[in-house]
């Protein structure tokens, strides 16, 4: 297949360009870098230094003799980017990983709010658009976030929701409650690609995945070069793997308030299992399908003591250490979502314990002198002032 | 109270200037012209010619001896100037109508269905920041649609549904099924507002219009240089507008369809009333308050047969054409939607028959000269090629 992955530079878009190139598909990945210009203003870097984008595709043709195309450009500023890239590549299938991806850098600031907002929802318009103007049997693949459900007190489906209602049924998108505006612009997008699939009838896989953790395990992705972007700092790192880089440092690992927040995790090498299950069944023309990708739930404080376990076990001295949450989120709140969708197509998950955790921690302890410990208190607040 | 007006110069916004002026607050209006640009850019006129608004404020002022505040400057591209506003004016109410109202439009072509997220989305983004920072207590009346329902199978609630699935229940946001790209950047705003009321402790009302029709009926609003901009074309003319209009020069109405699309009717009078109403009641800190803002609904071919019954009394000769439907949209389908919030805190609607048709008709009549009936073919197709 030819598979146009959006956002190809980070810590999913580089790992996924790799992984369906080794599994023999026509690749080419797009990038604007306006990550590493965000990571930049924050001052935050990810745990290995990450060559420029087309030094690592030369390090993986290399390594792999397998070419990945680069198209260098800004998908929400430049429609006539966008409209180039379709009509020279001609997707099969197209992986949108190229969002805005952090809940805290959307509630920074008026114009961070903004500025995830502009990238997210137009530059996913510009997509849809593209993909009918050039290509409109191309299946879309878009990440979107367990995030948008919130914590509701229901079960929580996938994406589509059987309501009876004063003695009448439908069958209606899950109603959404986002708990930051990077969410909120999730939740747009949703909006616009459930409207297109009725109104032009795209194809449409809108993968709401949980909180990603690990390093990937594929073919030349520890190849020195290749490695993809890890962050364990506030804004654009993941709980665990924060959680892991505070335990290699003997630091407490700052749980936001009580801990019970629950959410659903998975390994990023079952992200990619997930992209290539959605690439290899397509979603119907005119079919909004949407995935709950995780593999398991976990409290944020069940985890933490997961972690906190496996460090023991490793000589490591950590603790908990219980912070004022900086977000507005429930606490022993109910969480049932249901996840059997991509189960049922073969996902074969990479389930967490205390055996797995202490495997990344010390593949990760091979960096500990580059740990920044400046990283890990939260300083964004969701409450305005 | 002090009343800030969004979008001040156009059909709603401007007698909603006089209307809270009449009343007694002090009013200020925000506009940047921009749908005057869009007018031109589509080559289509309201059925008056409309004098600058600053013109108007002074022959306002003439006629009624009170003082309506002008800010000339653009919500979503500069949020200086909607801080300085904000900062300036520090609102009790802000009556937001200054989005981009029509769904042709949003459904013309990529720059016109960005244009519309842009113009709507980031506005009210940067709306909701000034309040914050400025006016925290204040209470915002946001205009959304109908339209953002849809039309589901089950009765539409106001803006939220009480849920019971497996065994357990919750209150959730309605779910959305929205007609085209407008109603989906409204769909987003909503999503904004409610996550900010839960976020920050915003005061919001969502008022969720039916189609409006009719010229304003309150103190000055037909005084030479007063009017109030209507339209009658495809873009921003709604349905029994362009109706009676099509009556008048004596063509068929063009009903999209076979006419059995239903949809929430008010008069133009009766959204004057429901805003003071929310202004006059406004919503709790932290709640995101939904009403249903219409007072009767009408399948579009009852209202053509209204309008042609109207106008066959009057002496016009019209009939009834069913033209092939350039939207995407549901016939004969299941219409029930609740409208009891507004009734409840006392609306009084100014209901919909023949003699009011007349009236409306009798009164459109003097402009007839002025009708261009290019303008009311349909050339906006919501299927894409």
């Amino acid at each position: 297949m030819r598979i146009l992955i959006l956002g190809g530079d980070r810590y999913l878009g580089w790992p996924a360009s790799m992984y369906f190139s080794n599994l023999g598909h026509e690749v080419a990945c797009v990038d604007n870098f306006i990550k590493r210009f965000w990571e930049a203003r924050l001052g935050v870097s990810p745990l290995n230094p990450i060559d420029p984008l087309v030094n690592r595709v030369d390090s993986f043709k290399e390594a792999s003799g397998k070419d990945v195309q680069v198209y260098i450009g800004d998908l929400a500023e430049s429609e006539r980017f966008v409209y180039r890239v379709f009509q020279e590549f001609i997707p099969d299938v197209v992986i949108h990983l190229a969002e805005q991806p952090s809940a805290p850098f959307s509630m920074r600031s008026r114009s961070d709010c903004v500025e995830t907002h502009r990238n997210n929802i137009i530059g996913n318009l510009n997509v849809m658009f593209a993909i009918q103007k050039y290509c409109p049997d191309c299946h879309l693949i878009k990440l979107g976030t367990m995030g948008e459900y919130g914590t509701p007190n229901i079960a929580i489906e996938e994406g589509w929701l059987e309501v009876d209602h004063k003695g009448r049924k439908d069958r209606v998108l899950y109603p959404k409650k986002p708990g930051s505006f990077y969410h909120c612009s999730k939740v747009a997008d949703s909006v616009n690609l459930e409207f297109a699939c009725r109104a032009w009838g795209m194809r449409v896989t809108d993968l709401n995945q949980g909180v990603v953790y690990g390093s990937p395990e594929i073919d030349f992705a520890s190849e020195p070069g290749l490695h993809t972007s890890f962050h364990y700092d506030e804004t654009f790192g993941t709980v665990l793997n924060r959680f892991m880089i505070q335990a290699i440092v003997e630091r407490p690992l700052t749980v936001y308030g009580n801990g019970s927040q629950t959410r659903g995790f998975l390994h990023i090498n079952d992200t990619l299992q997930c992209l290539r299950i959605a690439a290899e069944n397509p979603a119907s023309v005119g079919d909004f399908r949407v995935f709950n990708q995780f593999t398991e739930t976990f409290s944020v404080a069940s985890l933490a003591r997961m972690v906190v376990d496996s460090a023991v076990e490793l000589g490591l001295k950590t603790s908990i250490a219980n912070i004022e949450n900086p977000r507005v989120e429930q606490y022993d709140h109910y969480y049932e979502a249901v996840n059997t969708s991509l189960f049922e197509l073969g996902l074969e998950p990479m389930l967490l314990d205390t055996g797995r955790v202490q495997k990344m921690i010390s593949e990760l302890m091979v960096e500990k002198t580059r740990i920044n410990e400046k990283y890990f208190a939260p300083k964004t607040k969701w409450s305005f002032q």
